[in-house]
């Protein structure tokens, strides 16, 4: 069985459909997966009309049930009407409502086990504010699924390409706000879900973490700011007590600029800007993934990109590794669960004094026998 | 005659006299300046040491006053004593002192016109502090010049490259208190200088400048933050209407990672790392340059590398960039103020009413004869 990845086609006025059907086209996606687009089958080919003749030819089955999806097959679930007026490159409520539908219903297969992994195309969080209402504030894909799916509502945003992982302790924070969010707790909790994460979704064994510095040079010890001294260092030293591979903290300028980040599996940066600018700058078709769900969440680190919509110009890449890596994680989890379910008991070859346990003394062969004087 | 370029020697301890010496081996620099070194020869020939034997070989000729200084030598002025302590790799207040009258010396000569155009190696504010004491605290190079050559002691940190110029607002400024040094005028006065060092220092006429936002996601529409709309928005609207190209504000992840900065002259970030990091990501080589100061002043962009120094594997190359970088601009500011010396008139073609005035009417030949009817 292949695994059913749930694709939202995020804002019908953006190029979410486009890259959507950019990426369905390669030839290698059935072959790993089960594709399901929620959003409207209607407006998918309204979009296909605007990309060239190949693309326009993908080939959609419309189902009105996620397990009614076929291997080999594209399939779209209508989450909204044919009816819903598309305003290429426009920022419309009607839009906004649209890709809360295709999320809230993705999101509902999700929850109720018949879907596999989430994949979702960017939306306008403005318009699915005005879409929902006042009473449920929308603040983004991240913190949406981080309430459905995460542990006491925790998520961790993290931007994958081939060079380096980054991720972040503030995610769309103001700057005035983004000091009062750095806490022990909270660098201590990411680094957790970071740490977990590389292990069972990348399939890193003790993966090593850079933890960048909040303030310009790490704070000069102290000069320009002491969250380093306070808050950053005893976090680290507390993650290294419980075993983790933790290192920093890093000024930030530097550890970009002088290439350290290829010495590690993944980097903690404080806040959106200090992680994602660098990381942008070198490689813009990284993925976005939420680490510490109980899912497997990517998504294209774009946005709705309102300025190119309709035109045929918006790049699939972003959009199409967000599906490989979601199948891939996927794989890798399940492994990593399937690995746990019956683990050897851990045989401890040392006592509490440290010495060779008597059973164990011989392990490794005559050149352990202890030396004849 | 050639221009004197000083350069200071910055922490003893550090790699300044390393990428000094190596920089000074380029054979086109006695062509292009007059290299004065403002440190102590005693200690530059310890270095000199611990480096191969063919840059050993440097010759240097001291002197005891910059005016002695004579084209096609290399000349070094000793600014504190031969016995000074030094501790390769070490932050010791002996060093701060030395670094420090160094740049105290060098400067007083750009003060008297004796030299003209200052190039600094790194040194540590820390260590810096403790040998000036608190009362005249020494917040880094760019503050200590802005005092000394800058209007109103204001002065803008820049980093420059091949590939980009990215100024800042805020230069080494907690996170805490970035949004609070955020102000139209601050904006306003930071593009002024820029656009002046870019018209004046780099030979750019009608310079475009994009400005970042302070936030996420450029504070998306007011969602996370509004000092784009309150602040940064209208201060961008304000250059304008005084006749700058300036652009924005954009979010600083979209426009490093779509390549944005290739269409403009020079970026304007809010703070240190939002704009370092992504630079230093893409061009570790930059050279450091203070734009609003009535001098001249470049340095390296890295810092004192003790974990480096007396290795010889520190580079030159961002030394050698700044002071080739400090000659072409003292270069292309004297052409820029010979040019302003004696301006021709400017003459409007048209009256207030925007109609040709009729001494010009036939500028342009027949073509601009009213047709007749």
């Amino acid at each position: 069985m292949k695994p059913i990845v749930a694709i939202t086609a995020g804002d019908p006025n953006g190029v979410g459909y486009e890259v959507i059907i950019k990426s369905l086209h390669d030839p290698h996606i059935l072959e790993l997966c089960t594709p399901v687009v929620y959003g409207n089958l209607h407006v998918a080919r309204q979009h296909a009309k605007t990309l060239n003749e190949d693309l326009h030819g993908l080939q959609w089955t419309q189902i009105d049930d996620v397990r009614k999806a076929r291997e080999g097959q594209v399939s779209i679930i209508n989450c909204y009407a044919d009816t819903t007026p598309i305003k290429l490159g426009e920022a419309t409520p009607e839009a906004g409502k649209a890709a809360y539908e295709s999320l809230r219903r993705a999101a509902g297969d999700l929850q109720q086990g018949a879907a596999d992994a989430l994949v979702t195309a960017p939306l306008n969080k403005e318009t699915v504010n005005q879409a929902v209402g006042q009473q449920s504030a929308f603040s983004g894909h991240t913190e949406y699924l981080a309430h459905l799916f995460g542990k006491d509502d925790r998520a961790l945003m993290m931007l994958v390409s081939e060079r380096m992982k980054v991720a972040l302790v503030c995610n769309h924070t103001p700057i005035t706000e983004v000091a009062s969010q750095i806490t022990e707790e909270r660098i201590l909790e990411k680094l957790a879900m970071l740490d977990e994460c590389l292990q069972n979704d990348f399939r890193i064994r003790n993966p090593r973490i850079a933890v960048l510095a909040l303030n310009p040079h790490a704070g000069d010890n102290g000069l320009i700011g002491k969250e380093e001294q306070q808050i950053i260092l005893p976090a680290i030293e507390k993650a290294r007590a419980e075993g983790k591979w933790v290192f920093g903290p890093y000024a930030a300028d530097g550890f970009f600029g002088s290439g350290s980040y290829t010495g590690y599996d993944a980097v903690l940066a404080m806040y959106h800007d200090q992680g994602l600018a660098p990381f942008k700058a070198l490689d813009m078709n990284g993925v976005n993934y939420t680490a510490g769900l109980r899912i497997i969440r990517t998504s294209p680190d774009h946005g709705t990109a309102y300025d190119l919509a309709g035109k045929n110009q918006a790049q699939p890449e972003s959009m199409l590794h967000a599906i490989y890596m979601a199948v891939d994680a996927l794989a890798i989890r399940q492994e990593s669960q399937e690995l746990r379910k019956n683990p050897l008991p851990f045989i401890d070859r040392f006592d509490a004094e440290g010495r060779p346990r008597p059973e164990f003394r011989t392990f490794g062969g005559p050149k352990n026998k202890p030396r004849e004087s």
